[in-house]
């Protein structure tokens, strides 16, 4: 049996990303160079166990299976090599990794500053050129309802755009022992590696770091505003 | 080690809100004043154990435990203080505590009509001032497609904003012991408080009330529509 | 006590749908009668009981329930009567069915043509009309961040659409047994049913087969490119 299909061939030039409508393709091409994707290996858990799994050959034990390791997101804040993450993003790590965009290869990152209470921390590469720092906006003029884009690193999907409105603005939340006392919450889909993210607004400028979700819920993720964290760096890096 | 980092510092009232893309900025703050938080404290399960433990100083129970508390939304239809939500968010409250917006403190809330098959209530505050009632729109013109805005109270978040956009209408819908003849399906994220909320069209009319998800999905929610309410407002308040 | 609630009533043809801010609302109309929902009957799992219980009345085992349903999505690609839609979605069929758009009644279907590997399937039904193929884009001049919209049949709520962005693309996966080696990932809500399905861009064009998610995750979906597919319908169908 013979067919023909007429198959309706797309111009090699796509209008869709063109059309008026897509706001967002040109904030996320702006925005990131300005983005990396984290990995951390964890310490290993019993030092004695991994001491002798180094010095006997054939040493089995549980310390022998790889370190867990995690996902996080972090972006440019000076063109050295400074990203702004979340602390609990690095807090149990032994070693840290950054991809810059673009790149395929991980670039071993320093902590520099880190404050637990706050989930804030600079950490620091040594970048194979000078990056280029998001701009930051604030989150004391954001309004609820207003576009609000997520670049992250859920599941190590480096670079993951998510869309969605801010949903609250100064919202305190007790999370285990610590207070975040003022988050602004969105229903851009945040996954955990998410965390130590921008959320971003349609001009492209950072507006607070993403940071917790409620699960299980749907979209309900909530991002530490970028204000609370200029003073910080302003004062270690000065 | 000194260093200096520029901070890009935004104007002091944000252009992003302003943006022309931002629609749900003003449908969000001409809707708000309408939304309420309801927050019911349920019956003590075991009357007999409640008394007990009232008459005799001491006595320890598991009725001794604070009544369980469930969140809801509802929404404003007459000045003087109507409010609807849905049957279910007050089925089994002992107290119904309702907070208008802007204000910290809770107003006791009384019932004035409710329809367990149609899920739907109409419970009454006294206001400290007139109230500003929902504009009623009509399922029935709705559009598949079109944006939606959901405004509740999920996990007691109050007013949180969520967009998304029909995602079908006239759904013959059979939970548990009801059956929901006509719902309006949304991907805006609801979750459990939301219920009695109002589901918003792009001119800040009310097409419907927030009243199931499918758990677990990925954003599969349904509205009652409002058209199914009109009538029953109408006879009972004339 | 005599109340008079005065009812907003909305116009009889809303101006929300045709609101500037609501393209999805023309693209949703002119694809829903290209996509179809797919309901599948597996084949039981022991042959031996089965025929045994045909053979015996009264017979009575676990083959004696009803076979387990499962539902899907494909969409047209020639009027008469070829559907695409995800080989995982047929695999395990005993009897697939069809239901076009507008219509209550099912259609049998068979299996055309079939690729495990690329989980890709071509069906076929005969329609009572020529059907409306969609128009085919291409996945490789979409951008990160445009809009898309997935149509489906999640939990057999035919003709669902949820709309959200490219999250990212050219990714490759690796789940189970099977290589995926350049996916579209988008933050639309896709939900098993939705399997097969197509995803389009803002012209009404499919870019992509609506066929992964990640569980449990908030809205992490992804989709095969529809160029793809091209190569093996043209090489099938010609």
């Amino acid at each position: 049996m013979q067919r023909k299909i007429r198959l309706h061939r797309s111009e090699p030039i796509s209008s869709s990303a063109t059309h008026p409508a897509n706001h967002f393709v040109r904030v996320v091409k702006r925005v990131r160079k300005g983005i990396v994707s984290i990995i951390t290996e964890e310490k290993p858990r019993n030092l004695e166990e991994h001491i002798l799994s180094m010095l006997i050959p054939g040493w089995s034990s549980s310390t022998s299976d790889p370190p867990p390791r995690h996902f996080g997101t972090g972006f440019v804040i000076h063109p050295d090599g400074y990203l702004v993450t979340n602390e609990h993003v690095i807090r149990d790590a032994d070693k840290i990794a950054v991809k810059l965009d673009g790149y395929t290869r991980f670039l071993p990152a320093q902590r520099v500053w880190s404050d637990e209470e706050r989930d804030l921390a600079v950490i620091k590469v040594q970048p194979p050129h000078p990056l280029k720092p998001l701009r930051l906006g604030s989150a004391e003029t954001v309004e609820v309802g207003e576009w609000v884009i997520a670049v992250g690193n859920p599941m190590g999907l480096n670079h993951t755009v998510t869309v969605g409105v801010i949903s609250g603005k100064n919202r305190p939340l007790q999370v285990a022992n610590r207070y975040y006392g003022n988050v602004i919450q969105t229903d851009a889909a945040i996954n955990p590696g998410n965390s130590g993210g921008p959320l971003i607004n349609i001009l492209g400028e950072v507006i607070g770091i993403n940071t917790l979700i409620i699960y299980p819920s749907q979209s309900i993720g909530f991002a530490i505003p970028i204000d609370d964290i200029k003073p910080w760096i302003r004062k270690y890096m000065s």
